[in-house]
């Protein structure tokens, strides 16, 4: 393949020294995944793993306590006294959110009838950004970003942060799992949630909560018709999927635990795989980017109960 | 609503002239589309709009001619000889593509059952990218970009450019299509599209060329269960949703003709949706973003059949 020496040679100049060796073809994902160490992955804190049984299958979340540590508390209060078993997704606007919770919190819905919050909290404080906290890992991603004058991750989120605020937050990404609310801005309780479907919609961040990431069975929550009422919210009853059960993975016997690994997004493996996105040469992809956007890079998990599931 | 005093005035330097008197709620979509004037709005050239029709209902196609002629003449070709008539829906892959042509053109398929593609041609140049052509329209997007130099709109698409090479190109924002083809760059031919459903994969930019956008019906794309397959693809042939017709607008009897509308990308109806994006401020958002990334904007269009349709 005719690489171009100048974009090799600023290709290396930017690689990692493990990648200086590269052959001209940029390693595939699954050739990087399948050379990362075990050290590189990480189980998600049980406290932290939601698992959301759908008719069609399970949608696992890792909640982020370090960045809304009110509203993940909250949420699993919800979860330990089975808020969401029988619930529903209630909502699926096309390139936006994937929202469930009750079908009847919404404008149309009977508001007399809203399931009660039990011993959850009605009301949080608006955990929308954090101050930067250096003892918090952050892993810089250098190629700009269009809304947030640093961007990066941390503990295996997205993230942005500003200097001149000292404030870091997470990222709208495919996949984030915000949290509805009102018009207050603290009337988010995480009874309500909804996880990003389309392209970044990153007017949000600072404006909402994120509570965490999917990291499998995104597609069960993405691939869905989506609803023919404005917001896409569905009109009839028998269009939602319900959710059968969200449990704390920390309240479940071992046997039914997810058996899920993440990759650390400050190991070796995550920054060549970043490298791979960013400047992908081999012989189908003729002129690399050269740059890779935060919402761009996939953030890899495996299921050690499924075969090469990454 | 407490409006910070800096950030208002700072909206007010980056607003529109028009905006300057804006209240302090920013207007909605709705809201600006029903103040827009009629000539804002275009019906795409009946030659550059194809209308797809599947079990679940109507896709419609702009062609972008100025940015892919060649293909775009080919993808003609193939339409009016009823090429993707009885094809399918082969491949939806999560946060990527959603594809369609013959289920025989991949990789476990039966290439001996290919169907002929008549009096098209089988490969093409590789218009991934064309001059630099001042004569075409370009509306500036001034918020930055993380993969070109320059962004904006040409024609209603989204498009960046490179002073340094000359080059303009479509982006793979949501919604565009593009032309998949084998290793080699001039396989493409337009018998086989793909619909970006996710996170923009800009790093395709200049590596495949874009033949148009989805301006009605995306979500019958976006809103289907992902293949189970490697890259999305559907195991079985019950599984890929099938393409009744393809036709272009220009052959169909007026009657069947798609009345569509799509806002002009150069008009100040759209300018001001772009800065409401931007900045959008109410008693919901707090925090206006101050950007906007070029595939984070939609670009309204309306169904003249269908009531309220943007």
């Amino acid at each position: 393949m005719p690489l171009r020496p100048l974009v090799a040679a600023l290709a290396l100049c930017l690689a990692l020294p493990a990648l200086a060796d590269q052959p001209a073809h940029t390693p595939t994902p699954s050739e990087l995944l399948a050379k990362s160490k075990p050290s590189e992955w990480r189980r998600p804190d049980p406290q932290n793993l939601l698992q959301m049984q759908l008719p069609s299958g399970r949608v696992l979340i890792e909640l982020a306590p370090d960045y809304a540590p009110q509203h993940a508390a909250n949420i699993r209060t919800l979860v330990r006294e089975h808020y969401f078993d029988g619930l529903a997704i209630i909502r699926v606007q096309d390139n936006f959110v994937t929202q469930w919770g009750d079908p009847n919190d919404d404008d149309s819905g009977d508001r007399s009838k809203l399931k009660p919050l039990g011993s959850a909290r009605k009301t949080l404080p608006p955990e929308y950004t954090r101050a930067t906290d250096p003892k918090l890992p952050w892993t810089p991603l250098p190629d700009g970003d269009v809304y947030a004058p640093q961007v990066g991750f941390s503990e295996g989120f997205p993230a942005a942060r500003d200097p001149a605020s000292g404030q870091t937050w997470l990222a709208h990404c495919y996949g984030m799992v915000g949290v509805a609310r009102d018009v207050g801005p603290e009337t988010g309780n995480g009874s309500s949630l909804y996880a990003v479907i389309g392209q970044a919609p990153r007017g949000l961040d600072r404006n909402l909560a994120i509570a965490g990431r999917v990291i499998e069975g995104m597609e069960l929550l993405s691939g869905l018709p989506r609803g023919p009422a404005p917001m896409g919210f569905y009109k009839d009853a028998a269009q939602r999927v319900p959710i059968g059960s969200v449990r704390l993975a920390a309240d479940l016997p071992e046997a039914q635990r997810a058996r899920v690994e993440v990759l650390r997004t400050d190991s070796a493996t995550f920054a060549a795989l970043v490298e791979a996105k960013r400047n992908r040469r081999d012989d189908f992809y003729r002129n690399p980017a050269g740059k890779i956007d935060l919402c761009g890079i996939a953030i890899p998990a495996r299921d050690l109960d499924r075969r090469g599931g990454h």
